[in-house]
């Protein structure tokens, strides 16, 4: 049997995300996003939830991503993401794409080049932010060209470099519907954007959520849920450079607007420039709210849920790879549990996130 | 004109207030705690409230205590007021008392021994807490029993301490009706705890707030209001025994405790010890909320409002003490203006406390 990884965060799981595991092949395994997104900001539901959803609709496994995999940028995120998929056992990434190209090709082109490339986006000007760099980088070395709303596309050329060396094949599927950033709801695939801003709308999550019952149900929290946190952590840290990614730049920008400022992204808007783009700034401000420091990524893999195949192949790999099934008074990741523990207190009705939580099985 | 100090919380100002007022002669000054209390809490409302009551009935002066100040034990509370007094002209302390002791007398004999006696309390068990040994002192060398629920005159007894080397007289006051800690509200002098806790009672607001109509315009706020904060505080600190007064065994207590309960009077409860008592512990929780770290206390005195008297008596003192009456780009302290922030975050209708903020008038 093949064994498919796929990378997700599934904020929230909808019909596109059921159509990409349909796409994948034989054992499917989903490395998935804690409780804050790559985009910077908490997710709609928690992760045990939105692993339930992926489990009763064809994935076999999943685990977490650590918070600093999965808070990252697109290049940090693809690489952590890969090699968990790849101490798995993964053989071939299945990832939804707005462009199909061959990202195998590409992918072949880094492991070449990769040293050259590197060296090329170093050099580019500092006031290019980090994803114009990349672009420019594929231009010259791989002839594409960007035209604007891609962003799966851009992920997917993040994976194409984060598979150098893993021996993992990349294998692109067309995107069926609405883009990532789209806020129309015209498809039968909605974005989860549009989905998020639609969460109290009955009918769209009934068409569009595979698993709207779970979604009904489950506590929903979003950055609204968090800003008093937020501006009470920026009121009284000492030194907000000394959190992960925060410079002397951004730490006095953020300062400065906090005062003045009534929602989180009212403080994006102030704080972002050319250079420092608005996802970067979303990132930065989530780092603030879990206090986050730079900590070792973890060895062991923690397991959110699992189906009757995916608990059999966890017995064959076991031997190999550390895996994490309850977190007990030794946290897993740190980090990731101060994360949760941050996340708790945006809903009272929340559910505990670490302790005395065991994977879910769906069968 | 003879010029007398009163060192008060006003929180709120009642008829017992009013009263000591009355009994003061001369230029009345007051040194007033801001926005966090001796006993480790918030003011139930903002200090330009409770400056104005004071001025609306007797005083001519009201000036602010630093936070590092009003929130300690009682010797550093009254030292750090005293010293502000001092600083001012203050010839007579004036203050409430339950024993009408010759408290002058209690003074020279600190004077003559003041060595003596702290040794006597350094070398006292260290399973005593610091208001135990205080009063085994004051017994040893003074003949002092205690008799339970005193609290004003052992705050006075800390005044005695207070004024050795300034030349300030003391002028005790009998208190008039119900004691600090009674929550009865029996006699015309209901105590500011069981004010705080009906301060829904239009009846009792009426009956025992000389400013009841400023009281009740005010946005009140109690820990309830920065439980949430603190909780979070507690969760994303990366040390807390970095925090003032908190050490390994209270921050690992408080870390512990955090986790099962739901107010501030529950965590304050589990973290209390013999040794640590409840007074303490609130205020290590009042630290940590402000995240409060050790800074030298200001040598300018902040004015929070004045009568005309007042106002000429400022204008005499001028030259000799620094005085703040508006605070801009530079703080007058930066940790009262972090508890100002932190204060001003407990409800949105809370009045900015610090920036454009001038002196009350009250002619």
């Amino acid at each position: 049997m093949s064994i498919s990884g796929i990378i997700a965060e599934y904020n929230p799981f909808h019909t596109g995300h059921k159509y990409l595991l349909e796409q994948a092949e034989g054992l499917k395994i989903v490395v998935m996003s804690g409780n804050f997104m790559q985009r910077g900001e908490p997710a709609i539901v928690d992760k045990w939830t939105r692993a339930q959803m992926a489990l009763e609709h064809g994935a076999d496994l999943v685990v977490e991503m650590p918070f600093l995999v999965s808070v990252q940028s697109a290049d940090h995120f693809a690489k952590g993401a890969i090699s968990i998929l790849h101490r798995l056992g993964v053989e071939k990434l299945v990832f939804g794409t707005e462009e199909m190209l061959d990202y195998q090709k590409i992918a072949d082109i880094y492991v070449d080049k990769s040293e050259e490339m590197e060296n090329f986006v170093k050099n580019l000007p500092d006031n290019f932010s980090y994803p114009q760099k990349t672009q420019a980088m594929w231009q010259e070395f791989a002839g594409l060209t960007f035209t604007g709303d891609t962003p799966n596309h851009i992920l997917a050329l993040a994976y194409a470099k984060g598979v150098a060396g893993t021996g993992i094949q990349l294998s692109p599927v067309q995107r069926q519907g609405a883009g990532f950033h789209s806020e129309e709801v015209e498809t039968s695939y909605a974005s989860a954007i549009a989905i998020r801003k639609g969460a109290d709308q009955l009918d769209l999550v009934r068409d569009f959520l595979p698993s709207a019952s779970l979604f009904e149900e489950a506590t929903k929290v979003s950055w609204r849920n968090y800003f008093p946190l937020l501006r009470y952590q920026i009121t009284t840290h000492p030194d907000l450079s000394q959190v992960f990614q925060v410079n002397e730049e951004l730490a006095s920008r953020i300062r400065s607007a906090i005062g003045s400022v009534a929602t989180v992204e009212e403080l994006v808007e102030a704080v972002t420039t050319k250079r420092y783009t608005k996802a970067r700034v979303r990132r930065v401000l989530t780092y603030i709210l879990i206090n986050a420091v730079e900590t070792p990524l973890p060895d062991a893999v923690h397991v959110l849920g699992f189906s009757a195949r995916g608990q059999a192949y966890l017995k064959q790999v076991k031997e190999r790879v550390g895996l994490v099934t309850r977190i007990g008074k030794e946290p897993w990741d740190s980090l990731t549990q101060q994360a949760d523990l941050v996340y708790q207190l945006g809903a009272d009705a929340m559910a505990e996130q670490t302790y005395g939580r065991v994977p879910v099985r769906v069968e």
